[in-house]
This record gives C-alpha cells, structure tokens and sequence, in this order.
C-alpha cells in the first residue's frame, strides 16, 4: 500500500526529471553522497515532532533496532557529525519512507524520493540560504511546470511574533503548526484551532492574526524592522536584518520576483531554526478564476542548525541549510499531463515522444537463414559503442523488424539480406521517410 | 552492521561504475523499470532456498506484513505477471539487502547495489543467452578489471549427469549445492561432504566426480553429446544440444577465448532452469603463480522458465533470462586499487584524478566590498548553464579562493576586481598554468 512500481515510460519520465534536478546540484558545486536506508531507530525518533510515529520500523531478528529513513537531512546530520565535518555541500537524490495516508493521485506516497541539496558550515550570513533559494528558482524555471512562488520566513522572526503577542515559549511549537495551516484554512479556522486545542488567549490568537496574514517584500521587512513591538524583541531583530539581507541577495540574482516573504510559513518539522521556505505551484489552468491557485507544495527547505549537534559526542554544531525538491509530486503533475500508453510517452503539448529505450538502430533481415550474419553485425555495432537491437527470432519478417522500429522509435534499420553479404555491404534505412543508402 | 555511507570520492568512483554498466545495458536496448525497496513477506518467502532466512522483515505496525528485497531477479518476475507481461527487456540498478555475515573488506554487505539485465519473453532458443553473456563480456571489458573468465553451465545438464550416476531426484538440489563449492574447495572434500551430509553413495559420487571435474570449449559439448550414458539422458541431450548453439552464437561474437563450459559450476538459487553462468576475476599480481587464480565472482545470471508462473493465479509461464553484475565487489576491488583520501580519488595506475564536483569555474575577487559583484557574475554563469562555485564569505583573500580551486580540481576561475569592474571585464585565469585573459 503506498508503493508503486515504475513502468518504463513513468522510470524514463522520472530519469528525466532526476536528471534535470542533478545538473541544478551540480551546477552549483555539490558532491554527491549516499547513506543506508536502513539507520539505527535511536537516530530517527524524536527528530520529526508528530511524524515520528510515521517511521517504518524494522523486526527485531537480533542485532541492532533498525528502521526506514523518514528523510535525508537526518543522515545528513549524522553522517557529518559521525565523520566530523564541518563544511559540505552536498546532495542526495534517495528514497524515503513514510508511513503517512497515502494519496497516490496526488503524489503522496509511502516510498517516494527526495532531491537534497545543502551546505553545511559557518560562513558569512544569508550567501549559502540565498543559494538554496536559487537552486529551486531554477529547478522549478527549468522543469517548465508552469507560475511558481517561494515563500520565505524565518523561525525567529515567527518566535518573535509569538513572544510579542503573548505566547509562553512552551506553546511556540504547537502555535507553529497551527499558523501553518493559513495556507488551506481561513484565518477564523486557524484562529478558533489556536484558541480552542492549543489553548492560546483569544487576545493573543487575535494578535498573531494581524502578523501572520502579511506578505510582501523588501517593503514590509522594512516596515516590521520599525515596528515599535517586534523591533523590541531579540530574535525578530536578527531574524528581520538577515531577511533584509537575503532580499539583497536574491535582487542580485535576479529572482525577487517570485519570492514572497510570508509570515504565515511555519514548516512543520521541529529542527529549523533561522530561514524557511517553500515554493508552491499556481494554478494556471483555469483562466477564469482571478488569483492563482495553490497547487501545493513542491519544494521547501531551511536553516538548521542545531541538528548536528545533536549526534555529535560533544555537541559540536554545523550551521546547515539546505532544500529539498517534491519531485514525487511534480512527477505526479507531468504524469497526469503525459499520456502514458505504451512503450513512448507522448508530452501532448509538444508532441514530441520520451522514448524508454535510446537503441539507434534495429539489426535486420529481409530474408531467412540469416541470422549467423545478424548476429556478426550486431556484435560489431556494440563493440563500436553503438546502442543496437535485434528480434530474438532465426527468421523474423522484415515487416515485424520495421514495425518494431515504428513502436518503440528506432529512428534506423541495419539491414543485411542475401545481396548485401554479396556485395560487403549493408543497406542502412531511415524508418521514417523509408530513404535507403548502401554503406 | 554491514552498511555504509559512501562518502563523496566513493560515491563519485560508484556513480562511474553504475554509468558504465546503465551505458552497456542501454547499448542493448533495455528499459528501466523500478519496484518498491518493500515486497509482501509472501513473495520472498520461499525463493532463495537457504537464502530465505537472511530476508530482512518489517515489524507489523498494521496493513501487510513487509520485507526488504532480497534480490531484483523476484520483484522483476512479480512485475511481470502482475501487470501480464509477456514481452520485456528491462534493466534493474538499486540496492538489495541480506541480513549476511557481512565481509566488508571483500565487498559483501547487507544493503548493496545490483545492476540487473534481462530478457522476458519466448524466443528462439539462445538467442537471448547469448546476449546476456556478451554483455558480460562487454561490461567487464570496459571496466578493465583485468582478466576475467565466464564459466558456463546448464541446470539441465547438471540434472542429467546425476541422474545417470543414480542420485535419487530429491537429491538434486543438495548435490548441486556441495559441486557450487568445487571453486573454492578440492575436490576430495567436496566428494566427502557428499557421502557424508548429504547421503550419496560413495559410488554416484565417484562418478558424479568424473564429469564434473571437466571443463572446456565446443569439444567437450561434441564429447558430451557422444557419451553413451549422458546422451541418453533427456534433459542432459537437450542442455548439450542448446549449449552447442550457444557456443556458435558465442562464436559469431567473438567471445568464445574467456568463455569455459564447466561442469562444475551449479549456482545457488532454486529458481534457475537451464544455462546458468557466472565470471570471475583472475589473479594477476603476483606473476610467480603459474596458474591464474580466481578472486571471487563479479556477474552471474542464468534462465529461469518457471519463476513468472509462481506469481501468476493460472501459472502462465514467461520464460527468462539474465544477468546481475556484482557491483559493489567491483566497487571493492577499485577502491582498494585508488587512494580514496581528499576531494580527489587519484587512480594510482593512470596518474588521472576523479574528481568529486563538476564545478567548472570558481568566481573570485582579489578585493574587499566585492561580494555583490560576485553574486551578480555567479548568478549570470548559473542561468548560463556553466558549473560555478563562490566562496560564501563576504571578503575571501584571493590566495585562498585560488587555494580551493586546487584542492577541488576547479580548472577556471573569474575574477572580479575593481579595475575589471570599472572597465566591464572578467579576468579568466586557468589555475594550473597561471595564465589570465580579460574577457
């Protein structure tokens, strides 16, 4: 339940896709690592606040108590603090395992893969978050899925927020959670959670109202930075200056356009502490509704650093922020737009077809007991590097060879008949337009 | 126990290997697929003989009960007939898991990689074969792991010759069993283990001991299919027979020179029905050894007819072929050849470094205040599509920056300094020779 096998149009799709993600990685510099699926269970629990209870866990059959990773930053961590890094940019591209409510149609699987990237290591601030902002700015530009946004905050200027407005600092964390549902619940909804389950004054649900339904850019850093209450407190300070200058940066790159900085982003997971951010997908389709639409979430990542403390002996931390690509859920997106029969998928609106298979060309005969001179030409195709194939059969039908070449794509057929052994040649046909020549 | 993280000079040295290998396979025209890491307990439980006690199982946490996979060969076959296929070429690369008494040095672990090959489908006969050894041929060649040997063999065959030496047919399997071990052990041994565990009379293994000690080319299978007691034998004829046409296609291929016919090799696993082979690496350091010496299996594969039918509710029979090159023992056998320490692997042999990042260029300034200047130019490089790195602080000295440019095997870097911005130039230095031109 949860899992899926990949045909092989979707595993061609999602070669493409990983591909496409990759070349990002390595544009910007990153090494490629790998860790085990399986990591000790006393690694996993107790990092992911109420998802810990979605951890696959392995038998005990003797041995060490094992279970699935639940992500990759955690390993991440820990194989940093194992080997006592401090400085890496690094990427992964694994499978993760969740055991979550799958929704299959909307990308939401049990086993599904990430795409990390992240850079850990004390360095100047906001040039290595303002990176990571960059890298899904071009992912999401270069795989064309249509308008995106990234939304940014920062888990101190959050903590801020609810330390001004009343909050004690026991319900940050539960507070957080709920704010982070204003992207598909209206404020009253959000408001009426805060003070009913988690149990906030509704003065103070009112408070954090006013604060958290803000986005803009450069302006309302601006205007918070002045604002008599936030400006006051400690961590929304140095939260707002680094936003300041994160803004900077990303006006020198070029990408503001599509950044919001939203006070309402909260992320889920417990380990962030400084910068956050998410990019969502708009809705583009439908050309009769006014605003864009959310689609959902398809990458988002943050500051973390703390966590590599938390395997280190000494509690040595590693300053980390990194992001990770949904590419289950893009590739839920393209899947859908994709028609996915057969052995070539069809990108509809370009026509043009993914093929599963890169063979150039097909080793044919025209005639029978031929196949002794099939397999002499095909063994020389290979060994000159050359992706060939051949029927499997002593005597095909030069009819079934060409139609081969038709359904999955084979743009040529070497073929060797009675003649061509002859005359040492072999005829060389562009399945296409069927043009031949002797070589 | 038995898993390791790969670090970034490991994973690079893999990520090789894996492109050699995916090349090889595409070269064939095979198609990827992919199946969940996660299998229902049922479809491993009972496939792999003793094998089965080292599956690893999920603790039930509710829904299925789960294991990992052990091998690729049972998920591709419960693929096949889930989905009614009857008709596929297909590659496999991913990890496997063994709960093995790992031998790390050696390149056994509990989690490793396997790169999976094979043909589904009904053809004419060893035609399919054939390629699966080719490829084999093909794979080793281009790592150049040195001299190799492909042992072959048939399932067939080896039932014949026990049944003509008056094994009881429950005893087939054990006795295949204890002749796999004649690589490893003398023959003396092996024969004692018969008489002794595994209950054959002294006299079947006697004669058991004739035949399988032999091995050799097309003139064995010509003296095979001659002897008076092994030709009257209906599966041992059918297995010679198809062995002799393997050898002719083997011929066509040119590969007959590292292709041996022996007797002796059986394979592990249940699910294997007709040719079955396997490659080893022959020892050539030490020159004073007279005869090579082989270090271990580095591919294997076989036919296996029945396995598909096992998945399917009316037992419809795919028959199959194919190979699994063992990666990750030629992983070994490569990293104990390199010098793994640093960014670069250096391979020893060749003088060349692997490097662990693609970067291409690194954008530096040998002044301070400089850093938007450098955020502008990266950021240009990146939508370019070249590989560029920066130093995340503020005001790097150029001697470091150009110091991480060596360390890394960064063959450019850009450099922006006042007078190049004043006069809207890049000085390009190429780091190994010093030499700069304004650009």
């Amino acid at each position: 339940q949860g899992t899926r096998d990949h045909s092989p149009a979707q595993a061609a799709l999602r070669e493409r896709l990983l591909s496409a993600v990759v070349s990002c990685f390595k544009r910007h510099g990153a090494a490629a690592i790998d860790t085990p699926v399986l990591e000790l269970r006393e690694t996993l629990i107790g990092q992911y606040g109420e998802g810990s209870k979605l951890i696959y866990e392995l038998q005990d059959q003797g041995g060490e108590l094992l279970a699935l990773r639940y992500d990759l930053t955690v390993p991440f961590a820990r194989y940093l603090a194992m080997n006592k890094i401090t400085n890496m940019k690094r990427y992964h591209v694994a499978k993760v395992y969740r055991r979550d409510n799958p929704a299959m149609t909307r990308g939401r699987y049990r086993e599904f893969y990430q795409c990390d990237f992240d850079i850990a290591g004390q360095f100047d601030p906001m040039i290595p978050d303002a990176e990571c902002l960059k890298i899904v700015h071009e992912v999401l530009s270069d795989l064309q899925l249509g308008d995106f946004l990234i939304k940014v905050n920062d888990r101190r200027i959050l903590s801020g927020v609810f330390a001004i407005c009343g909050v004690p600092e026991s319900k940050f964390i539960p507070a957080c959670s709920t704010v982070d549902k204003l992207d598909k619940v209206p404020w009253e909804e959000v408001r009426s959670e805060m003070v009913g389950e988690k149990g906030l004054s509704p003065e103070a649900a009112d408070l954090i109202g006013e604060y958290v339904q803000l986005h803009g850019g450069l302006d309302l850093i601006e205007r918070l930075l002045q604002d008599p209450k936030l400006s006051q407190n400690k961590q929304a300070k140095e939260g707002l200056g680094d936003m300041k200058l994160l803004f900077e940066y990303l006006t020198l790159f070029g990408i503001t356009g599509k950044i919001s900085f939203d006070l309402s982003l909260a992320r889920g997971l417990d380990y962030y502490t400084g910068v956050i951010f998410e990019a969502v997908l708009l809705q583009q389709e439908n050309e009769h509704v006014e605003e864009p639409v959310s689609v959902g979430s398809v990458a988002g990542g943050g500051r973390y650093d703390g966590l590599v403390g938390m395997f280190d002996p000494k509690g040595r931390k590693v300053p980390c922020v990194g992001v990770s690509i949904g590419i289950e859920r893009i590739f839920s997106i393209l899947e859908q737009r994709l028609s996915m029969n057969g052995p070539c998928l069809s990108l509809q609106a370009s026509g043009e077809k993914l093929r599963t298979t890169e063979t150039q060309v097909l080793v044919a005969t025209p005639q029978k007991h031929l196949l002794a001179a099939r397999l002499k030409l095909i063994s020389e195709l290979w060994d000159a590097g050359i992706k060939a194939e051949m029927l499997y059969k002593k005597d095909p039908k030069l009819l079934k060879q060409l139609q081969y070449c038709e359904d999955t794509g084979i743009p040529l057929a070497a073929i060797v008949g009675e003649q061509e052994l002859a005359d040492g040649v072999v005829k060389l046909r562009d399945v296409a337009t069927r043009e031949e020549v002797r070589v």
